[in-house]
């Protein structure tokens, strides 16, 4: 951390204090928790008497200010335990803090009359934190642990300027702008209702763009020869105990019972990739064998976490097992790298982070193996022509790392992609090919997923493009506007061609003028619009129109198929 | 029931009468409990002290074709309930059967010294039953209770004449050859595991298959102006309690907790799809609006009765709701019974038995509602020329169905496809439309499915095609096949095109004869196989020979390409 973010981070923990310091005077029975600093702002738990609603926070923001403005020093002592359960008798949360602090003393900020535990690090003043705004209410627990109480967070920012602060506010005015679950309900795209939190419905048009995401990876692994395949969604407890998610994972796991045996509802696709595989006899000629699957986990995330398509109980991963010797390694790398820049390049994400995670304290494998593997990886890197940067130690147990980070259109860091290589899944399944010496030995895995999962994909292409989803995934990739009813067997004719090769196509029904016509398309985002009078009709053409309201006239019917064609691969 | 069908009857429930004498001999401590006829034979439920296996069959055999060979009469006399309990004190289950009998006496079946509960209906020796065959042992629950007692049954069938018995004995030879659990495993294309007992896992060439199905339908489906949605596999158990489904259908339902609240993986895709609608106001503009849905469900079978990808406890409908007014039910039916057809015929089922479900005793909705749906459903089958037989009163409660049975190539009759109007989800998910007078009013709901279960379709398809999956859905499509390695590159070239028209084709890479080529792909049952050598590389041609061994030769590569495309669609 630099100076810089230092002060920042200084100055939005004292803001968090202030914050308290305005609640217990409006509040005063509220038990105040814990307030620290974010790395976009600060937040304060707490368990008020009442719950507090959006329409406090312009109250407490007010008072906050006039604190501000009577410009408290803040003093730093270090008190005794004794002391300090004193001055907390009635609050168990503070009591249980400081149960937890190593040493016989703990320390105090003191504002005027406030105070509040704290490890130190404050601005001089109160008079110093005039640039913060409150920006909402969610719930939390004591702790971040389910079972604990619920308590509830009032998040918000801070900044030394008020320039910064303005800057700030534009740009979360433009995130929620274009708020991929705003953008959802806007045009018709997926939902999400009581009866399943945090798993998404995907109406018609959600779901054309999932199955235009799926066609067109697909594709790409067809030509590298991945096989498809597809596995249950239920599979025995045993199998997780197995495959050491039971013991590593199970409060993320939905367990149900068949015939009083207990299943999970998996959370990984690479068990039952792993039984594919053992299904007969694999011989060294067959590797590496590539399989893939479009597979549906189910894990659990807490209900205050959940978010849109980002963060949800239920998610689609592009996920493939490799199942290679170590000497195949590296040109599978390679080519899973080269796969991943040109998925993400064809969705304009050009600014791609990559990191190499190596082999940690405990691990398993030889060293050798460690060393091949992860050279493996940099050999791949450094062909593929890739920047980037080696975090050291921090691999899983079972063999090294890539991962891929992406940055979106609103300058937000998204990590996507990542290639693990496995050392340990063979191992714990007991899977072996036969070697060109007809012996039995154990393959390297490498799992792998570009898109990551296919619902924060979509959400994160709908946030980057702003709604305006490009070609290839556009729910209509097309849509006819007629001038007038007199062009419709042209249209529809048309439509006919156009769904021939594959696109997605609609005309549109309504008697407005063409410019409503226009409009209407405009809003809904329809990347290409063709409209057609009686000249197109006449000379067998179509003007095509763009979503800047760029035209290109008299385009020839077989010029449109063609075009169209080579936008959607 | 005819007068043939009603004797067989009586001979196989002799011979179940038969077996028990037999098994009471030889394993005096079995404890006998029923032995009914069946549509293919025969069986006996019993509890033994020792679990039989399939070796004692042949022993168990022997003994019935001696007990014939002394030809015993069989007599039935009416016995009281007294007597009838002193006689079975030892045997729990002939005793709660007594209790269960309506009257003060039982009937008594009784050969030699052998006497069993019986209604009567025997033939009148043992004598008369000669030509049986035991075929197995099943596990099976005392009442088909999974709480109850778990019992062995022992099946058999039984016929008047050695011709019949010999006839039905190498039918199902044939039966069993092309098995499709056996196809499966041979081809390549799925397996079942312990770890998931009767959820399939599809290997790359079964998913393949499965891929083209969806493939095939999804066109269909845009053609027909079908929007496909997804719906979550997990759903709150309320949801489950206003659907209905809770109270008749839970028993079969697998169920998990999240937060503490009870959840249920779903069995039906009927609430997930009442939840998109709802997602907006709906306009009589957009009926009929039809929702289709590859819904995976689970649904709780009994281990016994679990059978390769015939009877599964999960799998894919290819579901589809419509949403429209009364009015519309005709012609969207009309439509639903031709699109089925034409499905059907594709996969040459064409001997395909249509019935129609009529209002039963216990209905929802008004007589007029019943007639005027009725009448819309007879008149949409008789505009599709359509021979039909109808079912009085066998609709479900909430509407009448229509059901289309088809019989595979081996004779055997198979219910698929389904179309069900349901005037009561609109009422229960209080789902509305907007009429063109602005009222808000209930539509009604078309449930359909063509394929059924897309895991018992493909059954159905393998045994049907006896393997050999026409070129449309089968798993490679096209073998390119070199007679020597010069011819590489050429090959490589045309699998490239051929893919690029979306054909699943591969080149042999064995360095094998070409004879040993053309064996490898018939045993894959390959559809197409193109013979490659120098000539064919020349003059730019292909030799195209299909599975019964005829060839074609001097096809050019455009030729090639939109036969292959015209048989893919």
């Amino acid at each position: 951390m630099n100076a810089n973010q230092e002060n920042l981070k200084i100055l939005r923990h004292s803001a968090a204090h202030l914050l308290a310091q305005a609640i217990s005077e409006l509040f005063p029975e509220t038990l105040l928790t814990i307030g620290p600093a974010t790395e976009e702002g600060f937040f304060y738990d707490m368990l008020p008497t009442t719950n507090f609603r959006d329409e406090d926070l312009p109250k407490i923001e007010a008072r906050m200010l006039e604190l501000a403005n009577q410009d408290y020093p803040i003093t730093h002592t270090e008190i005794s335990k004794t002391e300090a359960r004193k001055l907390y008798q009635n609050n168990p949360f503070k009591l249980e803090l400081i149960d937890n602090i190593p040493g016989e003393t703990v320390g105090l900020a003191t504002q005027g009359n406030f105070y509040d535990l704290c490890r130190g690090g404050h601005v001089a003043s109160t008079g110093l934190i005039k640039h913060f705004k409150l920006s909402g209410i969610s719930g939390a627990y004591w702790r971040a642990n389910r079972d604990g109480q619920a308590l509830q967070r009032i998040h918000g920012t801070a900044f030394p300027t008020a320039q910064e602060l303005t800057d700030y506010e534009e740009h979360q005015a433009e995130l929620l702008k274009y708020d991929h679950r705003r953008l959802g309900k806007q045009l018709d795209l997926f939902s999400f209702h009581d009866e399943g939190p945090g798993f998404p419905f995907f109406h018609p048009k959600g779901k054309a763009v999932i199955n235009a995401l799926t066609a067109y990876l697909r594709k790409i692994q067809r030509t590298h020869n991945y096989q498809e395949i597809s596995t249950p969604i239920v599979l025995n407890e045993e199998l997780w105990h197995k495959s050491g998610h039971y013991q590593h994972y199970k409060d993320n796991m939905y367990f149900c019972k068949i015939d009083d045996a207990s299943y999970a509802i998996k959370p990984m696709n690479c068990p039952g990739s792993a039984l594919v595989f053992k299904t007969r006899p694999r011989s060294y000629r067959e590797l590496p064998l590539k399989l893939a699957e479009y597979g549906l986990v189910h894990r659990h995330e807490l209900s205050g976490v959940l978010h849109g398509l980002f963060r949800v109980r239920s998610f689609t991963q592009d996920d493939a097992h490799i199942y290679c010797m170590v000497d195949q390694v590296e040109s599978e790398v390679l080519s899973i790298i080269e796969n991943t820049n040109k998925v993400l390049n064809k969705f304009n994400f050009t600014n791609i982070e990559i990191a190499l995670s190596t082999k940690p304290a405990k691990s398993m494998g030889s060293d050798e193996l460690w060393a091949k593997a992860t050279d493996a990886l940099k050999n791949a890197l450094r062909s593929a022509g890739a920047n980037y940067k080696i975090q050291e130690g921090e691999g899983a147990f079972y063999g090294p790392k890539i991962e891929f980070k992406i940055k979106d259109s609103m300058g937000r860091e998204w990590q996507c992609g990542t290639v693990q290589v496995d050392f340990f899944l063979a191992e714990n399944f007991d899977v072996v090919y036969t070697t060109d010496n007809d012996t039995k030995t154990r393959p390297v895995v490498i799992h792998h997923v570009i898109y990551g999962s296919m619902e924060r994909f979509f959400g994160i292409l709908l946030e980057h493009f702003k709604g305006q989803l490009p070609f290839l995934i556009a729910p209509v990739q097309i849509k006819i506007l007629t001038i007038t009813d007199t062009q419709k067997p042209y249209a529809i004719d048309l439509k006919q061609q156009l769904e021939q090769v594959g696109i997605r196509v609609e005309i549109d029904q309504s008697s407005d003028p063409i410019s409503g016509k226009i409009k209407t398309a405009q809003l809904d985002k329809i990347p290409w619009m063709i409209v057609i009078g009686n000249k197109e009709v006449e000379n067998k053409t179509v003007t095509l129109r763009y979503q800047d309201g760029k035209q290109e006239f008299g385009i020839s019917t077989p010029k449109l198929l063609a075009d169209a064609e080579i936008h959607n691969k």
